[in-house]
Order: C-alpha cells, then structure tokens, then sequence
C-alpha cells in the first residue's frame, strides 16, 4: 500500500467539497415516490363500515388489524395498529413493564433501542451478535438473573450487521429458562420484507409460535412498520402479542389516547390492496436498493485486497444497513477523517450501549440515502480514510 | 307535575326501542364531511423545501409550525406540531414533570385529563369550577402547597360546563406563587375556535404573554387539536409554550419517536389555507352544532319549567358539552333510567376525579353526534328521567 498516494486521492476527494449524510438509514426520494400514489387514497369507511376519521377503536381500524396482523404473523385480535412509530409503540410497551433492572443488548445494535431503555431506567447489559443471532450461550446466562427484564432483537437483516436469528437462536430464545417471570422479547421486525434480491431471502421462526409451543406465550411482543415500505415519516406502525400483552398494553395505551390515526392506516391498507400486496411493493424496494449496497460492498473490495488486516465487513441480504470493522481504535479517526472531508457517517459507538464502542472499532453504514454517484465517492472515502489511520498504528 | 303522566311518556319513548349513545363529544358525520376535501391533497414538500415523507423534524414540520403556532398564540420556535392526539402530548408532558405529587383539577372537568395524572402517579385535587373558570381563592391555597405540581385547564368553553376564563382568573393563574418552583399549568385550549355564534364570541386572555408579563413564562403549556375541526381520529395537535419548556420537552420526545405524521400536517395546513383559514371552517360547524346546543336547551326549559328545583344547566356559548346539575343523589339513577330507554349517557361521575362526584347531581351533555330527531328523543327522555327520579326523592 503506497500511504502517499492514499493521501493524495484522499485530498482530491475533500477538495471536491463533498456534502454527503449517511449518517441514518433513510430511504431515498426514489424510494419514497413509490408509495405516491397513496397520498390521493380518500377512503374513510373500512370493510365493516368504520368510520376512519372518527374517534374509538384504540386497537386500530378493524380493516387494518386484519391486514396488518398476518404480515406480523399473529392472529388480528393479537395485533394493534398504531401511529406513524413503532419505536413509540416499544417505547410505551418497555415503560409499562413491572421492573426496572438489566436489558440485554446485542451488539452491534439500534442505538434507538439502546436510548429507550436507557432512558426508562434499565442498566444496558451487552451480549455480541453473531451471524446466527445473539450469542445465546450469553443471553441464557444473563435470563439466570431476576432482574433481566428483557432483550432487544432486529431478528431479520438485523440492524447493523444484516444477519437473520437461525432457527436455533429463534427456539433457545423462546425456550429458555427466565429467572423473571416476566422477561419480555423485544422483537423489532422492521426489516421482515426488506430482501436486496427476492430470489435470495432469509427466512425466519415465528416468535410467537415457537414461545407458545413452548409455553411462553407472553414472552415475546413483535413490532413492525411501514416506515421503510411507504413513508419513513408517515407510515403505519404495528405490534403482535399474546391475548394477555394485548389487553395490558390497550390499558395501558387508553389513559394516553384515545386511538391512533385511523386514516392513515386504511389509506395503507387500500394502497398495499391495489398494488397486489406488500411484497410487490417490496421488489420495487430491492431494485432501488440491492445497486447501492452492492457499489459499497464492491469498492471495499477492491480497496481492502492488499490489506486485508485493516477492515472486515458483512454482506447483508436485506436491510439497511452493512457493519464495517475496522483494527481496534481506529472507528473514531475514520469517521472524522470521512467528515473533514464531508461525508457524515454515523457516529463511531452509536451501535453500542450509551453510545461507546468499547474496541472502538465498529462503523455502521448506511446505503439507502445517497445516490449511486455520492455513494461511489462516500465509500471510496471511507475506504482511503481507513487507510490512513490504519497506517499511522 | 303529573307523574304517572311523565311514566306513561318514558315508557312510550322506552317502547321505541331508542338506541343513542350520547356518551362522548364526538363530531358528526355531517361534520367529518367538512374536511373531506382534505383527503385528497398530495402536497408532501413543504414551503421551505422540507420532505413530510421522510424522517426528521422531530418538532413538526417548519411550515406546519409556523401555521399552527399564532393559533395557539406562541411564535413558532415556541410551538411542536405533533401527531393525532393531544392527550397523548399532555400525557407526555405530565409524565416529564420531575415531581409527583398533587394535581389540581377543577371540577367538573375533563375525565381523560383526570385519569393522566391519575394513571401517573398524582393524588387529584378538587376545585370548584365558576362561571370566571377555577375558584382561584381555592388554587391560590393550593399552590402554597410545595407538592402541588400542577393543574389542568380547559379555558375557553370548558369541558363539560361551557365556561370561559375571565381576564382575572387567567391573570391570578400567571402571576400567583406557587411553593413548587416547577408549577406547570395544563392549558387544554381544545374549544379554542369552537363558538357556536360566530356573533357570539367568547374572549381568553394569552396565558403565555400574561405567564411572561409576571415573571413565570415556564408555567404554562397549552394544548389544542384539531380534532374537532378536522378529523376526530386523525386531526393534528400541537402545543405552545417557552424556549425551556420546548427544549425539554423535545428532549424527552426524542428518546420515544423520530417524528411525527408531517404529511398529515402539511395536508391539515394546506387545507387550512385553501379555505381561507381555520376561522371559516369553523363557522361550518357552528352552523351545525348550534341548532343541536338549542334543541336539548329548549327542551330543558320547557320540561323544567314546573318544577325548577329538579335540574339547573349551563348554557354554553361554544365548545361541545352542556352540565346539568340535579339534586344530589340523584344522577346514577337518571343515567340509568336513561340506559334503560335506549340512550347512554356520560357515566355519572366521569366529569370527576376519580369518576365520583361526590354529590352524585352532574351529568355531562354531548349533543354534537346525535341528529336533532335524536337529540329531541333523547333531550326529553332524560327530562322525563330526572322527573321521575326527582318524584321518588
């Protein structure tokens, strides 16, 4: 590796004056004109008359239950409809939980999870994340103690690494023995659709049947959202749970609101019905997306051949988002580097519990947002910057 | 009074086999199609080029905020445009409060402001309410009280009674002490626009700019929806207050969303626009609700006239409810009576901390739903209730 060349190509692509964000996984204004047509959408009765624009139905629209609830893989009684957020949903659904003590997790993860029970008052306990899911050795070890109250899981094109949970994680999670009596699986499937390529899909154990085969029905509370299908702002976001979650969480719900936008969700639903279901929808995604992750991974490729110590990365089949590794210490420099030279990335650390990276070492990268041009530029510029700290060790 | 006669006409109405719920203020359909026009606007980019599809803007959209911020009487900087709910903003608002304590509430009030700050943790303090708002003799000894941390308002056509805030009472509010430094007032402007005579307005004084004048602009924070201007399901909220009380609150926001529903916003002000401001839509709904505030008032002082030691009520010049009192003992038995013939009323007690009204003599009028062939049915079933309650005394 000649350092003095990497310095220059490094310097000609700051002087270009580069002004890239690819610090969150958005979706692109392509992405977005796709659900364009479901802003002139002007239905406001649902199949069983309901009138949308009124108040009642906490739950959500009957309409919406029914359609929402097989893509969650629940029955509709077991599934509420909400607002344009299923963070907020997880965010009422760990604050109405009995005890606050530990929650697991895994790493690298969604530093919006991390937040939320960080901020609810729970010690964030760090389990590593492995091709198949959580280290579940960690995790069944950690349910030994009573004041666990629960995990986050991405279970499918996990957020950031883009792994899918194994059968086998899917059933030890279910199964396992929990000092807490309660311990609840957060299991955020806000990835289920998102393929690069429909030809190579992950598959993923249903949940909620693998916890109720094993006795566990209320273990697990699944929770997804149209956010990365229609709208990253005003989409439709849902959860699936036992009868009993159901009931808790209505109540709970009750003294904060009187329903959620019931427009918004029978406007989606329409939309999903007229354009053949949610997975032709899906393809339109993946054509848009699978180039982008594709031009990042190659060029890290071809830039890391001759030095492979420096970086390792996965290669997700869905999601939005590719973990990138890098020597111990060095996340922060790189990121810095990429931003003096006007690509923002994530923060380093920002996938870890309160924000810290122990090895500092872990960047998350986010493809979705730019164009194929920006993100050509954006990773070769990762890739040179990663070269220059790397050589300064 | 002829009281076989009143039985002979409730059982004669009772064999119509009535069924009317008249427990909730909720808009009519005649009223959610005057916002229909509304379902079909497509805007998404808002006027500083802002994307409503996309994430981000966690405190409304910049075009919304600067719409919907002199409505509530606060510049924009001081105003988040929120999602659907304005309880679910005032819940969290209660829930960031950093004490828990003691919570005034005028009574009779709002049910679902009670159950907030009962569900969180708040002992609920009753005040009586006046024609000039809140006894502000009984707030005043209160806020003494370092443990009291706040008090919910409905200031302008209060929920139930219809009554607006004098200039003193608003004035007393803004500029009393209050042994908690962190007092806040809970100022649910919902009935903001809500006259019934355009000719016949009433006026409130702005609680921020009075708060400012004394000294305490963190006192208050005020609330309003669209909910019963739009959509009762799927409005916008939104609230007001100072630059510290925005930063905090969009600090505790932050940690449960990403944002809000930006292209119901920007569909709400668009639609705002094109009719030529919230105060024409209103007038719409004047029109309707006016007659309907008549008819059940009509028949009060019709049916009443004999014997008006049995029933006194308000007489609300806007918002959606009516109270009527009766004689202590006595509301159970007419909401029952009432049941029985078909018509369900608000539960005696709901206008009341802890659904009891202590003299049991308060039921809540909603007569915005019904028809006015419904309202007439129902108006004098309940009149005919309370005689025959009133006679078995």
């Amino acid at each position: 590796m000649d350092i003095s060349a990497v310095q220059k190509e490094y310097e000609s692509l700051k002087a270009k004056g580069l002004k890239l964000d690819m610090s969150r996984g958005k979706p692109s204004p392509e992405q977005l004109d796709l659900s364009l047509g479901m802003l002139t959408i002007n239905a406001y009765k649902d199949e069983t008359g309901a009138d949308a624009r009124n108040y009642s139905h906490l739950e959500g629209l009957p309409e919406a239950r029914e359609f929402f609830a097989p893509l969650l893989g629940v029955t509709a009684a077991e599934c509420i409809v909400g607002g344009n957020s299923s963070l907020e949903l997880m965010y009422h659904c760990v604050n109405l939980q009995p005890k606050r003590g530990k929650w697991i997790c895994p790493v690298p993860g969604y530093d919006r999870h991390f937040r939320v029970t960080e901020k609810l008052g729970y010690e964030l306990i760090s389990v590593p994340m492995t091709a198949n899911g959580p280290d579940m050795n960690a995790v069944e070890k950690l349910a030994g103690d009573p004041d666990v109250q629960g995990i986050w899981c991405v279970p499918k094109y996990s957020n950031p690494d883009g792994y899918t949970y194994s059968d086998e994680t899917v059933t030890r999670l279910a199964s396992m023995k929990t000092a807490n009596p309660d311990f609840r699986i957060f299991w955020d499937n806000a990835y289920s659709f998102h393929y690069l390529d429909p030809e190579k899909q992950d598959y993923l154990l249903n949940i909620l049947d693998e916890c109720r085969a094993a006795g566990n029905e209320d273990r697990p509370i699944i929770f997804g959202s149209t956010s990365k299908i229609t709208f990253a702002g005003a989409g439709v976001a849902a959860l699936g749970a036992s009868a009993n979650n159901i009931k808790a969480i209505s109540d709970y719900l009750s003294a904060m609101t009187i329903g959620f936008d019931k427009i918004n969700q029978l406007r989606h639903v329409r939309f999903f019905k007229a354009e053949g279901g949610v997975d032709s929808h899906m393809k339109k995604h993946a054509a848009i997306l699978k180039p982008k992750f594709q031009i990042v991974l190659d060029i890290f490729e071809s830039e890391f051949r001759d030095c492979p110590e420096l970086a390792y990365w996965t290669t997700p089949r869905g999601g939005y988002f590719i973990s990138l590794f890098l020597q111990p210490g060095n996340a922060k420099k790189v990121v810095q580097l990429c931003k003096d030279a006007g690509v923002t990335l994530t923060g380093a650390g920002a996938a870890y519990p309160y924000g810290i990276d122990p090895e500092d070492r872990h960047i998350r990268i986010a493809p979705s947002y730019p164009s194929i041009t920006e993100l050509n530029q954006a990773a070769k510029l990762l890739a040179l910057s990663v070269k220059l700290v790397g050589s300064n060790n």
